[in-house]
């Protein structure tokens, strides 16, 4: 419980429920959960496994309870969680377990669900970037004729507007939601490779599990595995960190208006002092920093775990579950932050 | 809950129980409570209040409970948990609140506690270090003679032995010991500044207030606060990483060894494969690179945050909160895993 | 001279010579050379100065030789090189003096430039990309058939094909390259603001100048300014690490294939030892994961860099003047030294 | 030529003479030379070579010049240019050939020379970090007692005193003295292990020999060889980072005291603009902050390269000459720069 996403008080500053939920332990649970199921449907209709056979495996896997502390015991020694899910699934399914997970590895469960988690997180993140991007541009409709004073090397520049101030903050935006739609179909893949990735086990149904796969996981059917290749994951952190290095920016800026002596800013809220009662903090805007100088650091070690070694390498893969998940959370606390900033806003420039 | 450290099942990989406890929450929470039964009792014995209500406010902190969900509250609009702490103590102390956090400051409540943290884990790390190196000289010992195949630049070079192999391994254990001994009296602080950090409402009894503090914290006091200047942090992230990055050469040159083809060595226990029977997976070995590999990551966020403007940053603080917790339990987990990974050793070198 | 990409004889190792000229100084200056020469003449055709002054300070700032000398003590004292440049380009132009830079400001010269450097360097990188995707895929073609031990967390899994190994291999290319394509309208652009990066020096004209300048220089004409916004710069070095990370792979598995032990692999070539003549080390494969190592890591450079204060930031730009060029120049060389490798390749699988 | 420290117009402002001489090729070849020197002769004292022929081969290496354009491009080949070096030597010593290089290898000769650059890098560096010591004790001295505005979180806290201000730039120092003098014999120890590291072609002449390079090099002489294990090589480049952030947050200061509307500094020289004739940047300021963020940066890559697998690793080793000699300059410029920028203070504090 020290990470500040989930702690009991910091929480308060750091959690946002929404991104939160999609990287879960239920949520990653539930997503390889999801795997198993569309998986043994797709052994019954590709003729890899006994129809009703592949309909009840389905069925118990959907209704299970997964024994949490066997999978923590497991995982401890397996160093993945997957065999022991594996077990559990062949217990719950009794007659029909030859449906379960044949053919099948665990990174095809674990990177399939990571791409449940990335797809939902796309979502997500590209109503907040909207969300945020109306925003600014209404303040700026509202304050943006105002004079301020331009400030280059943190000296008094030449006079200009909120308006040019606001620009390099929401003109961002929209770039960051196109990037996202690009890298969109690069991450978006179900992963299915089985031992060593070649799909060999599947022979000649593999086309067709793949695609059965992918469909009900509302992921893309790519033609060959993913699982050694960590270029979609990595842009994917890439993007985080461009988003959450625009907010930086914007929080940066507004921490700096609102000092005494240039009160460029009014803002509603702000955190209080234990010593100094008189204080307003601009407690949101420096958190925006902190995020994006979090994030900036994380990049390197995802861009550190492609050095992924061969047909799977437990260093590097598990690397990205120590780093990813907290990116993601990271961002979408700034962009929830920054639209609360946003809206906090009482004045741009000075009267 | 999506941090590995307190994850449902990775947490069976990565959590280590003892570095866990004392970076936790709870732990920290009584850290913070500490310092300020100590304050009351130091304001008292300093005669900046009232020796017996001083006496009262440190019984009546020493016994509450904390509205954590107020705190968390609180956190949310105020950037750090102390004020809402203070609200809660005053409330508890009922008369003596004269006695409460009387010109302390946020940053002496919070700090003073990663100190205490800080040292703990260093004890912790000294006797793993120890225990470790212990263990490698023994296996040294044991199975030192026999002969390996020296490799450089992944090439087979000339003929060395098993010591030689861990003579790498071993030899930097007793340097981080001395590291961290040097360090100690540079992280094992109190802090005490007041409002900017100057100790000025303190007046003249600044000396015996943080005497008495550092006395009953079990901290040095120093001359002046060290709140602004977070080189010693920075040290003691260093240290961790460092050590990880010895642990983490271990784990690589093992998870090597333990290669089909190479075989220069024999571990039991091993970790199973959801597709593969046969396999015995040198996860502990693997996971030492992963930690080493975060380890370093991070540490340049902690670096990072060594550009802490003026008297407080908020945007610099805060990332340490993000960083530093993470940075111990990975490199407590990383001794507990060297540990057993040494253990679990059946055979180095071929026959 | 310490820096490897220009040593005596580490850049034999290191130096690209192609992307090397595309970041040299002398590109620099000339990149700088063309912003101020398209500048004049477009404030001629925007009648923001008289034509034929505007002609002949582009004329004078075309055929001067700059005083190198003066530029550096300049740049000592004023942090950039511009407005030394400036003065010499006034003296050159002489009575034209008045349509020299006028309306202009250092960071237009100097990010204009960058991007100069940019969209040629995305140009070479996409040439090469194409020129390696071809390469492995003759080499899937004519070797791709042949068995291989899959190998798992370092561990023999199940046998696969050549094929399987090198396909993480070579699909990231294409990816690469449709990256490369989707963020070229992103960086591409030419920077133009002025003071304070309003453009409003400019007046009505500014839509002209905008078109005329990019139109010269090869480059897009945005709407505003993008001096204070760094995201198109950042995810152009993202992309960088993405390649090198690819590249990192293939080079790291390249090492493990040409263990003894294991000799999945036949390289031609190979680095000398001067201790050991019978050693061939694989030199170029440990290099691509040496580049892709200091390519992660120096990304988080660039993000941190994000974090770009009000309308110019010394701080946070120029630290993008210490990183990315020398990204720039170990993607191009990693790029290189990755068709060498895959040249030098004599067997794949073991016979 | 785009590294920013032997760059013909940034190397004003990124470079100090004195740290680049300790880590240019020149001085790389004369450490590498000095250790060949001291190798010959000791093989002589220790019976390992004829003594006469190793007074001539000592003499011969310390007077031949070396053909660079054949070290680099036998650099290209080997990855090292160990092995073109003996040659040349060996060519050079004629008949005494014998009392070349026998028994050492390449990472013997590179990183001794490495740790002469180190030791002489502390040197300077204490000698500079006393001397801004000195100067900030002096500036505390005439202006500590004037009040000064008080800022935590960037907001206007309680009055403090210059001297309060200065107090986080100055007390690191020591402390930085303190670690450099602490690290000093984990680092500035002479490397000598042969082929594999492990001594054994020196025999019973192991001691001797050691203790006589070591001598010869101002080294010390440790029991065994460093190279597998890097912790002394990163804990330097952590020492360095310590130092650059220390100096950025007294940068990050000084740049925000120089704010129009703050105005708590008065500064003497500062950098022109080419658009604004009337402001003056503090550039220096600045760029102690952008040499603070390189360095935090660099220095995960420098623990990345922990993972240095088996008795060398060619990937490891090769990333810290990447990164090191650029941290070691950019550390000597910090330490320059601070030491100018103290001295260009006219005022502290508001008059």
């Amino acid at each position: 419980m020290s990470s500040v996403f989930d702690h009991p008080w910091l929480g308060g500053l750091f959690a946002d429920a929404e991104m939160a939920a999609l990287w879960s332990p239920e949520a990653q649970l539930e997503g390889m959960r999801a795997f198993e199921v569309a998986w043994s449907r797709a052994l019954g209709r590709a003729g890899l496994a006994d129809a009703e056979q592949a309909g009840a495996a389905a069925a118990a896997i959907a209704a299970m309870e997964f024994d949490l502390a066997a999978l923590r015991a497991a995982t401890a020694r397996d160093g993945v969680v997957v065999p022991e899910m594996v077990r559990q699934m062949k217990l719950a399914a009794g007659p029909a377990q030859a449906a379960v997970h044949q053919g099948a590895t665990s990174q095809d469960v674990i990177d399939s669900a990571l791409a449940i988690a990335i797809a939902a997180s796309l979502d997500l993140m590209a109503g907040r970037l909207r969300e945020l991007e109306t925003a600014l541009r209404a303040l700026s409709d509202r304050q943006g004729a105002r004079p301020l004073m331009g400030r280059t090397r943190m000296q008094a520049a030449t006079m200009i507007t909120v308006a040019d101030r606001i620009r390099p903050w929401v003109t961002p935006l929209a770039d960051h939601i196109e990037r996202l739609w690009q890298l969109h179909p690069r991450v978006a893949r179900v992963q299915i490779g089985g031992a060593s990735g070649d799909r060999k086990a599947l022979g000649d149904a593999a086309g067709i599990v793949v695609r059965e796969v992918a469909a009900a996981l509302d992921l893309s059917a790519p033609p060959a595995s993913w699982h050694a290749r960590r270029d979609g994951v990595a842009e994917f952190a890439g993007l985080l960190s461009l988003i959450t290095g625009t907010l930086g920016k914007m929080g940066q800026d507004i921490a700096l208006m609102a000092q005494q002596g240039i009160e460029e800013i009014g803002l509603s809220g702000g955190g209080a002092s234990s010593a100094m009662p008189h204080k307003q903090n601009p407690v949101q805007a420096e958190l925006l920093v902190t995020l994006a100088r979090f994030n900036a650091g994380s990049l390197a070690q995802m861009h550190q775990a492609l050095v992924h070694e061969q047909e799977r390498s437990g260093a590097a893969w598990v690397l990205e579950w120590m780093v990813l998940p907290q990116m993601a959370q990271t961002t979408g606390r700034a962009l929830s932050l920054a639209c609360s900033l946003v809206a906090s806003v009482n004045r741009l420039g000075r009267d």
